[in-house]
């Protein structure tokens, strides 16, 4: 095991009705004067909006709103977020929304107390080491930005999508209640379960050794996704289930379960450029790349994918030839998504083959990092592969 | 699943040599004047009190040091250190060793901030609400206290021994070096183990509903537990095993394995009894203990002992008779625990059948609580299956 650090800190409030605590959350955490940052308008419709506004009210908390974020969130609301924080003396962000709004929601965080541009942080010229408190409530099980130290940002021009990340950046509170959830449509409910089940992979899929329990916790999200998705696809308003998933989608991103391993994040830097071009759904863009890439990595380690196979998806090992076993797993995988209403080639996703050499120069590949590195010809195969797949 | 709020913002500093940056860690975490908390010798010769010192030093902190904690932590040390605080205007614990010296480290810690008998809040006349900062360097993986708000003291005057818990409590940091542990004797780290599954296993049998998650994450700690234990009991420097424990141990106990659901706990309290009476290890009693408890309760939810037989254990389902699934996980259990060396019966323990009432009387069971409600009939016949019990 390698070594490492864990750290944290958010106060998770997980439950039915929790939103109505978001005033004295926000207080309790330091915040007087709060940015209500949301997406396009369903924490609206859906009443909460106004819940949440009640709550600060009553905690006799000041607050603006800023509603509008793109799902994969643009640089351009960063900016006005800046803005309005730095006019309004904004002591506290506060995310109502999934990951986009609360990405957004830390770049403001990060870019109100830099002096420079605040997408220095997502190319790699600053490192975050200072952001104004974040608070969330979370009305999407995906992305785990809820847990998380970090933030995706799509800069306009360019259609650039990148991501950083530090402890400063994890939110203080976060609120999680899954009967929010309940009305979300099916197809966005298997884009984040989708999501859920990437990032728990990019970290099973390691070259560290020996590391049973960061292992074990990885299968306990994997299965838990397993059975808990189709349930809510066939049934959304099973309470029980949205729970248990939307607290595995907290579980799976926090990094409890990639401590002291090197982890991989290959197949989500060959996500992001379609979702980039196709403004697809980051979880519809992974239930495409995700199979491709363990289809082009698999001989790499055959035995990870066994054990894959039969602890997740409960295929029988076959010890003459393991890698029908690893293969049977990554179909299994693909059979999942697909019964869930997910796309699993381009055409399904409404990307296009012509594309690939565009996207793969994008995203310039070569940094020789991951489970196993991949140049650019290599990510072109992992592309082509994903084009064509059919269950 | 149930409404909860999860909070463990302790700052994990996991691997080799990491307890050289202490210094910089209790910098970090405000301590200026630190009271070093440890056992009885073994942190003193091994060096490593030495290293921690160094290490303070180099970061200009000033140290005094409280020695001689004893396995179940007393009452008398606590007031000493109290005392001791108080007179040397300490702003910080570091508790150096295993869940005895934390325990104390809280208790004191505790103690300095307040008015009365620090003693009111184990018997529940007082709740944690404020406390010193505390950090540990943790030597034994076993109590969880590392990332726990818990803390359990024996009192002398009748030999009561008694737990508090709340956030104010949690560890700000906790260096958690493998390495430390590989010299510990192979029946301290079995006691260990059996304290650390003893963890789960209260959280694992519950009376809620439908929480997949986190019983997977149950199953996951269980499961390492099973494969890793039996590992550093044939090679104590065997460095990946003890690391996979070591964390596991932290994962045991911080909570994120019991959110969200009823819990148990009646073994502890009935093995306290135990370890009070006869000065045992906790681990040695919980062994013996909590087969026997098991074996009782197991007709209260015969499927939920088929899951722990099958899943951890790799039992096979008896589709016709649960019950014998249930049995043959819980006789894998008692031999899992004869194989790393830990007694099975009160004669292994060095316990006495006729010493049953006076425990039961001592307990004073019948709040009702737990997988299953156990009044003072139940406790003896508790007691009696463990004290006949064999493999």
């Amino acid at each position: 095991m390698e070594n490492f650090n864990f750290y944290s800190p958010t106060e998770f409030v997980f439950g039915k009705n929790r939103e109505n605590e978001v005033g004295a959350l926000v207080k309790k955490h330091g915040g007087s004067r709060v940015l209500i940052h949301f997406g396009r308008g369903s924490a609206v419709k859906s009443g909460l909006l106004e819940r949440v506004e009640k709550s600060l009210d009553e905690a006799g908390v000041y607050h603006v709103e800023l509603g509008g974020v793109h799902p994969n969130p643009l640089d351009s609301k960063v900016y006005e977020g800046i803005d309005l924080c730095r006019k309004e003396n904004i002591d506290f962000i506060l995310a109502v929304g999934g990951g986009s709004s609360i990405d957004s929601a830390k770049a403001i965080a990060l870019g109100v107390l830099y002096d420079g541009d605040f997408w220095d942080f997502y190319s790699g010229k600053a490192n975050p080491s200072a952001a104004l408190p974040v608070g969330t409530v979370l009305t999407i099980a995906a992305a785990g930005s809820e847990g998380s130290g970090d933030s995706v940002i799509t800069k306009e021009s360019g259609m650039l999508k990148r991501g950083t990340g530090g402890d400063c950046l994890r939110p203080r509170f976060s609120v999680l209640n899954p009967a929010l959830t309940c009305t979300l449509p099916a197809y966005q409910t298997a884009c984040g379960a989708t999501d859920i089940m990437a990032h728990v992979f990019e970290r099973y899929f390691t070259n560290t050794p020996e590391v049973e329990i960061t292992d074990r916790l990885c299968e306990a999200v994997l299965c838990t996704m397993v059975k808990e998705t189709p349930r809510v696809i066939a049934d959304p308003c099973n309470y029980e289930a949205r729970a248990n998933i939307m607290w595995a989608g907290m579980v799976a991103h926090n990094n409890i379960v990639g401590v002291g391993r090197s982890q991989d994040w290959n197949s989500h830097a060959i996500e992001h450029e379609l979702s980039a071009k196709y403004d697809c759904a980051h979880g519809a863009g992974l239930a495409v790349i995700m199979p491709a890439w363990m289809e082009y990595v698999m001989d790499h380690n055959v035995m990870r994918f066994c054990q894959m196979a039969t602890r997740v998806f409960g295929c029988a090992m076959n010890f003459e030839n393991p890698s029908e076993t690893a293969r049977a797993g990554i179909n299994a995988f693909r059979r999942f998504l697909k019964g869930i209403g997910m796309p699993v080639n381009f055409a399904e996703l409404g990307a296009k083959e012509e594309d690939i050499p565009e996207m793969v120069e994008k995203m310039a590949p070569g940094k020789g990092w991951g489970f196993k590195p991949l140049n650019a010809e290599d990510v072109t195969k992992v592309y082509e592969l994903a084009a064509r797949a059919c269950v």
